[in-house]
């Protein structure tokens, strides 16, 4: 049931643009790389709507090198995960996540950008809704593809 | 006496990231290559603050499947070059551009980020000051690294 939600779900909102275009310069990833950049995010969305932020931090490559760009920029996965603690303290504050305009680009073999929106479904006690849009670089490791930079934009809190 | 402000700023501002860490998973590129991104990047000032959008655009790869993503997403590079168009139509809107705390991280051989600050200085006529940051994938293209990807933030203007 809650697999083929999740694949309508990337038929619908996925864009995976054509290797052709790009094919003289760089390694395409097959279409299976793809779906596991993709699996990623689904994962921490439900991480994320469990209320278990350690679950969606390891989304993120577990490395100093790490870079999350918001209002401003913080480096590792230490300090990603207490900006993460900060800005959502309580699980009325993380409310309901969803990503939707997922869109995978490869680099190589093994980087790619994905671009998404995200929208967060929340009381007016938790902060109310909020979204925006992100560009993810996501590196493929031994331990999976994880999230090396991320650069969120949030737009205006919507009443 | 260019060169040299440059040079220094490059001192000034560039943290290079150790490439010990990431020793073991990524091919990292030498020192010559982050000079190679920097340069793009102070040529993209100077572009900008002759007040030549048609050059100050080629720091970005010419190809359809580059994205930009502000506070919507664009793609491509007629795209990009249109979008800033739009929002800098007069010299008075482009203002001076510079870019501080600039920081070079390497992802392999062909592809690097690249995150920033950008201040704007502007007449009231203009719009006023503005700032942000922005993080950038630049790739090694045989026409030299170009932008592929860039994140940028806009901050409330400052008054």
């Amino acid at each position: 049931m809650r697999l083929t939600a999740a694949l309508s779900l990337l038929a619908f909102n996925v864009v995976l643009f054509a290797p052709v275009a790009r094919a003289q310069t760089v390694a395409t990833p097959p279409a299976p790389e793809a779906g596991a950049i993709l699996s990623l995010l689904h994962r921490q969305e439900a991480d994320w709507n469990r209320g278990d932020l350690d679950a969606f931090a390891t989304g993120y490559k577990n490395s100093p090198d790490i870079l999350f760009m918001g209002r401003t920029i913080r480096h590792g996965y230490a300090q990603m995960l207490a900006g993460y603690r900060k800005s959502y303290p309580t699980r009325a504050a993380m409310g309901t996540l969803s990503f939707s305009a997922l869109e995978v680009q490869p680099l190589d073999g093994h980087f790619a950008t994905v671009t998404g929106r995200f929208h967060l479904e929340r009381t007016a006690a938790g902060g109310g809704d909020a979204s925006g849009y992100y560009l993810l670089v996501v590196e493929k490791t031994p331990a999976g593809w994880k999230i090396v930079r991320d650069a969120t934009t949030n737009e205006a809190p919507q009443h």
